[in-house]
């Protein structure tokens, strides 16, 4: 008999098959709860021009609103490509128990994260207005606490 | 006269202030190309119960709908906190020209970046089905190339 954990990469390999068929690079996801899958993903960047329509990110989106719940506490996310850092941040913010992944990504999984996460050509300016971007979080989080 | 990164700057903390009234955590984002805002976004993460739902994240994917375009190239993103790990993988992925943010992010700025993106409590297992996954994705390059 199969582990449960080989039948639910095949279900989120069968997403993958979805990306396929729409020729969108194929990465499928699905997210268990008590042995009950609660969400489905696969890539759609392609369809949706969207960068951010990766597999796992739907399948997070969907989650949460299966649940009507933002942290995904107790599930079981399978995706069968390592995570991106786009979305390995956003399974850090999930609060997901557990990870399950498939193939390794040696050009953009997670695990090979270098010192910087934006490419090194990037252009980027910091602390235009800082005390008044700090500010407004500061009295947010003042009123709350 | 003040320059041009404060005046978008103000409209990213216009949208921080959106979120504000909305009880969100205030953090504020435009996207510009060509001296015009494209798009912006503010952070819903309560109101949408999705922890995907950051300023950023709103924000590329309404330019990329406004655009029609994937890629977000020649466009700047102006965000009023220094983006987190899922956000500047975004970043990334879009392509954008150029990144300005106002406040930094001590706790969780992609500059902190340490050696590993998820939390370190989290259970992560890799290699399940691995050459199954691994090949859907080689045959798709293959057909591609």
């Amino acid at each position: 008999m199969e582990n449960k954990d080989e039948y639910y990469m095949k279900m989120a390999l069968a997403e993958a098959r979805e990306a396929l068929d729409a020729d969108e690079v194929p990465v499928g996801a699905v997210i268990v709860l008590n042995d009950r899958i609660i969400a489905r993903g696969h890539n759609l960047t392609e369809t949706l021009r969207d960068v951010t329509a990766h597999a796992e990110m739907i399948a997070i989106t969907a989650a949460s609103s299966a649940l009507g719940a933002k942290y995904l506490k107790g599930c079981t996310l399978y995706v069968t490509l390592e995570p991106c850092v786009m979305c390995a941040g956003a399974i850090a913010h999930a609060q997901l128990d557990r990870l399950v992944y498939g193939a390794d990504d040696p050009k953009k999984g997670y695990t090979l994260l270098r010192a910087a996460v934006l490419p090194s050509k990037m252009n980027v300016e910091k602390g235009i207005l800082q005390s008044e971007c700090a500010q407004i979080l500061i009295d947010f989080f003042k009123e709350k606490r």
